[in-house]
């Protein structure tokens, strides 16, 4: 027996759009990243491949895109679980900050170490500083466990209890499993089934409102590496966007 | 300790605006249902009273309502239970029917009957109705518990295990208890906490869209008889308007 997961990543928010480093702080969805959410819903329905439950993260645009995307999909109604786990990446200092002008500010190299190195944080946020979410009573459970920055490596290491305490639980049951999340906590799940090296990692972009499908077989290893974009087309186009921001 | 409950009927729907029966047929809510939760979520932030888990139906102007308010209460992160026992009462072959065709065919006393007596169910809706939910994925598991249609006495009997199962459950572990419904299923929650007999409950009518909080003891009797509506006033003008409905 085949498992069908399905990953989702959130569609343009307001701070994508203005170009600024977002990480935790909770923004919402543009016009256009509500689209992209519904759109995505749209392939699912139109390609018949249906979620049992979602997963998000404790983030707005995330639920957002949970959101909107069942609701085009005709399953609006199936459970829901959350988990700070699935969170994007703690950007650190960084948070608030616009690309192009730590671009400029710091360099080349500097930039892109912040932001494809798998395992350099940016510097940590002050827990008084504007952007920090220290005190935010989502994350009040997390005691010594909340982040105050991240590299990837980090990511993936807080998001991987949960791939497997909840996640594979419920593909194992026989479940098509939704995962709407950020760019970097599929990343790490993106890394872990299709077994990307620390480096390669570094290239591979998940574009935005694009459903990207999983069949894993009973050991959760991928059928097809890479699974399969249920709009192929537009997530290469996407994907090569992407990969030019802060140019 | 005392435990916190917030009811909230879900605003203006499409066929709320069309004046048409709905029960279990899923539709939207309007522009004016959207505004309508999204108050409700505002005065729960406004009054202190936030959500730490939701419970709805499974239908989707439910659904929305829950989604819509907690944004705007700044909850959208909490978690999310669904369950059919929380659907509005199914109306039988009257949904899709004009409300006020239906009074000027059947004469006030038949309409009222159907639309308020404790116990008397509309007639059966025919699976092959296209306002029927036989066949819908949501409902498959239900097997033969799956109504055709309902009386108030009928949704109280199938909304009560899923109180007793669930909504306790989270109340006594101390969370502040949202239940994002419908008329009937609210009604029934009303009639239970505030002992209301079977009589007296045709004259008890909920407003959409502004939450009712009750503070319960621990056997769940509610320190004041019917709770406190976040906006008074407005509730009150809402319930007379709805009681007028269908004329």
């Amino acid at each position: 027996m085949s498992h069908t997961l399905i990953l989702l990543r959130h569609g343009e928010s307001e701070w994508n759009a203005k170009n600024l480093f977002t990480g935790w702080v909770d923004v919402a969805l543009t016009e256009k990243g509500r689209a992209e959410a519904v759109r995505g819903g749209q392939l699912m329905r139109e390609a018949g491949v249906l979620p049992d439950v979602v997963h998000t993260s404790l983030q707005r645009r995330a639920i957002n895109t949970a959101y909107l995307s069942l609701d085009a999909a005709d399953r609006h109604w199936i459970p829901v679980k959350r988990s700070w786990r699935l969170n994007e990446r703690h950007y650190g200092a960084l948070q608030g900050k616009n690309k192009k002008e730590t671009l400029e500010e710091y360099g080349e190299e500097q930039f892109m170490l912040w932001r494809r190195s798998f395992d350099t944080p940016p510097p940590p946020i002050a827990d008084d500083d504007e952007w920090s979410q220290a005190g935010l009573p989502q994350y009040a459970d997390l005691g010594d466990e909340m982040p105050r920055t991240e590299c990837l490596k980090d990511v993936i290491e807080r998001m991987l209890p949960y791939w497997e305490s909840d996640i594979t639980t419920d593909l194992t049951a026989g479940k098509t499993v939704l995962v709407a999340a950020h760019g970097n906590s599929l990343r790490g799940i993106v890394k872990h089934l299709d077994d990307i090296s620390d480096a390669d990692i570094a290239g591979l972009n998940i574009p935005t409102g694009m459903p990207l499908v999983y069949e894993l077989d009973d050991s959760f290893a991928p059928l097809k590496v890479g699974g399969t974009y249920l709009d192929p087309e537009a997530a290469a186009a996407a994907a090569a966007a992407v990969a030019n921001q802060g140019r």
